[in-house]
């Protein structure tokens, strides 16, 4: 687990360009073991705050204007392995270990289950998206 | 490389949900050999019709914005390899290989080369954020 005290969680928050809506930066999750990429989610300073401090990814919800906690009702918490921030500073990357298989509330993965076929399909990808 | 022709790009341009500023997708950019998460830019929907009907990443620039492709004058070009949407229909996952290892302006391989350390710090991480 990836776990900062408040001192120094505060200096890398204050580090960031929260010029995203809702002064957000833009979160990728990616899963540690597999490398598959979970989902996009938003996080303003305060979700960055907390996710340092507790080791437990916590986003801002644009639509629901509040704070939550990646599987506080489904029990799908994720670990934060890695914190990596863009050269802009208005993106991070979420290393994450999942406490399950389902990162997606459709039930997946990953969000990115929608695969594009080569004959411009939509098609489902059970088990995420495939990078090799 | 991933390509289709005009209609089927239309129909996948078509089922996005561009609610991004700039009625603009996000896109997630992942290197298809190595896993590696390279970058996020904006796609509108030109960028993603002319990315999926070419199968070389276009990006929309918020900042100038126009239409670029990544590469154009660096030769860094990216060749499409997947295409993902998630279950929002906002978000897309680009798999692609990419013509040198530098996906980044700044000259890094991956625009997430800052790493923030278990004591707080953010130390340069050349070969961009690790997974394993």
């Amino acid at each position: 687990m990836f776990k900062l005290n408040e001192e120094q969680a505060k200096r890398i928050a204050e580090q960031l360009n929260y010029r995203w809506p809702d002064d957000t930066v833009v979160a990728v999750v990616q899963e540690k073991y597999s490398g598959k990429v979970l989902m996009v989610a938003s996080m303003n300073k305060e979700a960055v705050l907390r996710t340092l401090t507790t080791g437990i990814a916590h986003y801002w919800s644009k639509s629901r204007k509040e704070l939550w906690v990646k599987g506080a009702t489904s029990g799908h918490i994720q670990v934060v392995e890695g914190f990596y921030i863009d050269c802009d500073r208005d993106t991070v990357l979420l290393v994450v270990r999942q406490a399950s298989l389902i990162a997606c509330h459709e039930g997946y993965h990953s969000c990115f289950h929608y695969r594009v076929s080569e004959d411009g399909k939509v098609e489902v990808e059970k088990e995420g998206p495939k990078f090799e």
